[in-house]
């Protein structure tokens, strides 16, 4: 959990001293190059599952362009020489305010999926959110994590007994803090996906949480060692297609005992209410673009939530972080910290462990870099003062 | 009429359980990637028909460019697991809020034309609307239509007893509003139409519904049948190239006792004498950019319209729908229901009814999606607060 | 100077009933996509003399770009069957509010140069501004204009008794009003020409107005003909490469009986001074962007100026005309008639004389088609409660 | 440092007066083609070391696309014949607002670097500025350089004997004004150069002013010559990763005589800071975009930094020009003058010296003649009322 002596710019450092022995970096430093690279390497139903948005794409769009709208102004002549990254979320010291986003079916990209994450999370030292569709069980995530920090997200199964029961394996298995993903009830109409008829959870593969579920197991009629798929069919209407709501909240409380953050909160007043609700933390997001097409930036959604809650309760980021400027913006205009997501599925992808590990430290040495260029040593320096809005620019494609 | 029992949504699940034997969708889900995939099929003329804009372009790239100024703030916890689309619309019941516009001369596209729209409409519970310059005979289409819900587009002729004769047999085979469109009582310049000399009225095939006509037919010197060309020289001067005026408005409603709606209306006071004039509706619509170059974009002219009369008279929208968003973003700002063009008519080129059936099945999928994702249920609960107008974005080419 | 009998946009129906026996234009209808017709045709240095703009062309893309931020509103349901384009202009009625811009050395694109565009604009009906850099006398293109309107463009020598001998045979040959070019006394930094080091005048051919000149040809020491080379490097400086001032207007008046329009005005102080100087009109332009780079747009600059002094004199514009719906734009701004430029120099590399002729009627047509389909009988109808400035849209690039 | 004596508009007149024996000139006139140019000539770690960007390249497009925000107002009818672009600058007569920027280790793109930029600016009378990164030493290049005007530029060493030898030399060596770049004590996160593992500095060559400064030599373990990569690994650490503070500037003012200018400066309040602590200017730079990616347009800091502090110091401009349009726009924003950067490099890797001087007296004739062409005579006519915001344009790519 300790950030390296030199900092995490020093990773920079490593790079360019390797190359005096000609060797270069495996994957491209560049977070959104690293698309490319990983579209060479996957084949399109993997690829378009991770990379594409829904519907047009314009809500993908439209959280890249929000940050090209908000612009850094560095500080000159400040003792930014060291920094230090370290904040504490729900509780929890973290050595960066970044936080790996969940994603799920990683082992569609790679073999070894989620257990490759949870190793480069623990080598970080950046908390990884493991998903509800994960590849691997909670327990086996655990496992590979080890000392790490590690968070659970619910995708909240309309069958109490089954949510309880994964909960509790969670808490067991030492993931402290529980994310609640409210705005995938229902997937939303992907083309990409539609076009191939590829939804990688019903094969009956890949979605080792549910499957592995002792309480989920006892309602199958036959074992999912036999029938796999059937059981994926079985598994679908519990974790999809009905919304929950506000009131049910409670039953969440009683069957967890640590923070509670709800994920996908995008209105002002949904934020409100998930204080009232007695929640812990929101996160800011969109689902990368991937739920509702045509929907408002996240970041643009990020400063609405945060003049209405930004004081009474801990507000993440999600949704197109690429940079560590990005970082650097959604920390300025009021997130606490910020979920990373496609871009660690592409080093994912390229080098298992190796590959995420390498991005996660790139993105890390770039927001170091970027807060100590712009006068910053510690994340209470990144205030809106540090952002100028006038003028333009133009978004990169 | 009926929505499916699991909602339009089940469009979707079917695809991706139909994956599970290797089937994909036989045409793009992506209503905007529709046109490439109609371009490959048909040749330049019908295609550039279809597509093309009038002079640069300029008003078709500034309606898709509209609905990106407006974004969706979705909200989470709502009950909304089963939406109903349903609405009342110039008095009938419709089972959601989509109309298939008038389009002409769809046999150029397909053989069997407005036919197949026809059965697609009956069979997807939409009205489709049909148009003076269609293929096929009023009475053919209403007998292919069945118990389908027809509306019928008018071309105003300069031949009052012609426009009696035409309304007189629309009525009769059952369409019950009548569209009347002011926008095109002569054909703009179209570079892509122009620079192919491509008028598909003129060589006499493909507009039955005026040269079937019997008081039409009698002002002919030969009959139809054996001089199909002249016909058609004779036939344009009477539709094209005169216009009417507010004072003629009586004579139509005199000769149809239905509602009547005015199409083309993009200026808040044409609306405001369309309601003085009695009229039961308005659709707002640049003719998806085939007129005037240049024009207002048809969204932005719904927010003056809706301003004017919104709470007087039935307003709708066509010009640019391309998805679900559109339909949700333009209900938000007030249309009561849209008119979906193009999209209808690639699938119609590449699939005749059936190829119909998936454009509409999909962008109801599409839109049931967005309602529900943002936590609506029925139409009402999509108003102008579900909209975030702020930031930015930009749009899709 | 009389327009067709059904119309300008009879040009339209023309080209549709020639279809009819599989009969396409010439050349394209599109004015914009002439440019690569033209560019196809021509070699790199006539094509890049013409087509090309001053720097990085930030000044031709602004001319454009403005033209999108204002939308033209249509209104239904007027009598605007029949228009009438005719309008007065520095005492003149011309039959439509359409110049063809001054553009020197035409005989680059194609032999018969200006003879050919005074043959085009004398059957059109509009004026012509033949440019002191023409490549024909002005005697020539006066006999080949015939009873054309035809206007004199002057780039003001620095020799009075050059300028005093050249606008007297321009007066002689029946040129009635006196365009005085302000914005091009030097030529601005074009990479492109300087690129092929290509300035067609210098090469002694091209220029036939100076080097036919007796007074300017009584400055010589060797004759034209026995030198041309010599001659041009002698005329240059004569006409370029020094300002004139405000001062000075007076001996242009002295020397020219008729109207007197200054062009190149884009500030609203100098046109207040034009005023004051008592000139009969003003043309706001930018040269098409080929002179100050990164200056304002043509049309933004007309906004100003209308407002300053738009009543009080004639405004032209000058710098962007590409469609009917430009046409249209301008005037709705205040500008009493527009010039255009380029698009008819790629008529006239494609086709001589045919080809402006299919120009200025494809422009006529366009404006007249764009006037109907907005409710617009009369020019005095376009004004600015035409137009949309809200909302958006994009550029065409 | 006398301009040509028909102007610097003469280097147009050249060209094209040379045209007329078919010669074009060697390198292309447009300085943004010139990276093209360069791309070609060039291998891909020094092409991507000058023109890279850091992060997304953000910076570097906003850069560009605040240019587009500002547009010109030309002014017609001035006596603008003969202008006078002389300026005084820290106390020194220069005879162009512009300087030549510091740029380090240009060996790296052409074997005699900046021995070669020292005659181009001698040639044309620009000073240039000195990195302390360069290839060659501060008495190599100052002979060079000869009766030219040279700055120095220094990146602070965090060992203070070091940096009163490297100034000690600088100004014996007739260096006229020190330029403390602030913004670079630290590398960004560059991915084009992490990507191939590329800093020039670490091999040991290309960076001969520390190299061959006495104090650093005895701080030594082994000459230079035996190893340099040695010497270079310890030069990195007393030039590189440490931030200096305001509390230091005495220290510079103590060893250096002459003026003193602040590069690197965005925020206002720094503006201010640097104005108490006694600096003779700013420079107002976002170097290039090279370092904070996502940070504010140099352009957009210019005019807050103008507001806060241009009466009071000397404020120049760095990064992003191109064009002579975009020294006339940072001129009329308030820069005293304008610091070229990435474009004369190109010319030096395209023709060494010659190419220098291409660039140099292309970009002077530019702004020569946009200079004239907006009625300007002198540098003080070029004030904000040339300038308008309204309307739009869009950004060159």
């Amino acid at each position: 959990m300790t950030a390296p002596e030199r900092g995490y710019a020093d990773y920079q450092y490593q790079i360019y001293v390797r190359g005096l022995q000609d060797a270069v970096p495996p994957f491209t430093t560049d977070l959104g190059a690293l698309e490319d690279q990983a579209r060479d390497r996957l084949g399109p139903k993997p690829y378009w599952y991770i990379a594409g948005a829904a519907g047009t794409g314009a809500t993908a769009r439209a959280n890249r362009a929000a940050f090209d709208r908000h612009r850094i102004v560095p500080r000159m002549l400040r003792d930014a020489t060291a920094r230090d990254q370290r904040t504490t979320v729900l509780g929890s010291e973290l050595p960066a305010p970044v936080v790996l986003a969940p994603i799920g079916v990683q082992s569609q990209v790679h073999p070894e999926g989620e257990l490759a994450t949870a190793r480069a999370a623990a080598a970080t030292g950046v908390p990884m959110v493991l998903s509800t569709a994960a590849s691997h069980t909670i327990e086996e995530v655990a496992e590979a994590n080890g000392d790490g920090q590690r968070w659970f997200q619910l995708y909240w199964p309309h069958d109490d007994e089954v949510t309880a029961s994964i909960l509790k394996r969670a808490r067991t298995s030492g993931y402290t803090a529980l994310v609640v993903t409210l705005d995938t009830w229902q997937l939303a109409w992907r083309p990409h996906d539609l076009d191939q008829a590829y939804l990688p959870f019903l094969r009956g593969d890949g979605v080792a949480i549910p499957l592995s579920d002792p309480v989920f197991r006892s309602r199958l009629e036959r074992p999912v060692e036999e029938d796999p798929q059937g059981a994926a069919m079985q598994w679908l209407p519990i974790f999809s297609g009905k919304a929950h709501t506000w009131d049910e909240l409670g039953f969440l409380r009683e069957h967890w005992d640590g923070p509670i953050v709800l994920k996908g909160i995008v209105h002002p007043e949904d934020a409100r209410r998930a204080v009232r609700a007695g929640m812990d933390g929101i996160v800011v997001s969109n689902h990368g673009g991937r739920q509702v097409d045509g929907a408002v930036a996240a970041l643009d959604a990020l400063v609405d939530v945060v003049a209405e809650v930004g004081t009474e309760t801990e507000v993440l980021f999600d949704s197109g972080i690429r940079s560590g400027a990005d970082v650097f913006k959604a920390l300025a205009l009021g997130a606490r910290a910020v979920l990373l997501g496609r871009p660690y599925v592409y080093g994912l992808a390229l080098g298992g462990a190796a590959g995420v590990e390498h991005v996660v430290r790139g993105l890390l040495a770039d927001f170091d870099l970027t807060m100590g260029l712009s006068g910053c040593t510690t994340l209470a320096d990144i205030g809106p003062d540090t952002l100028h809005a006038g003028g333009g620019g133009e978004v990169r494609r």
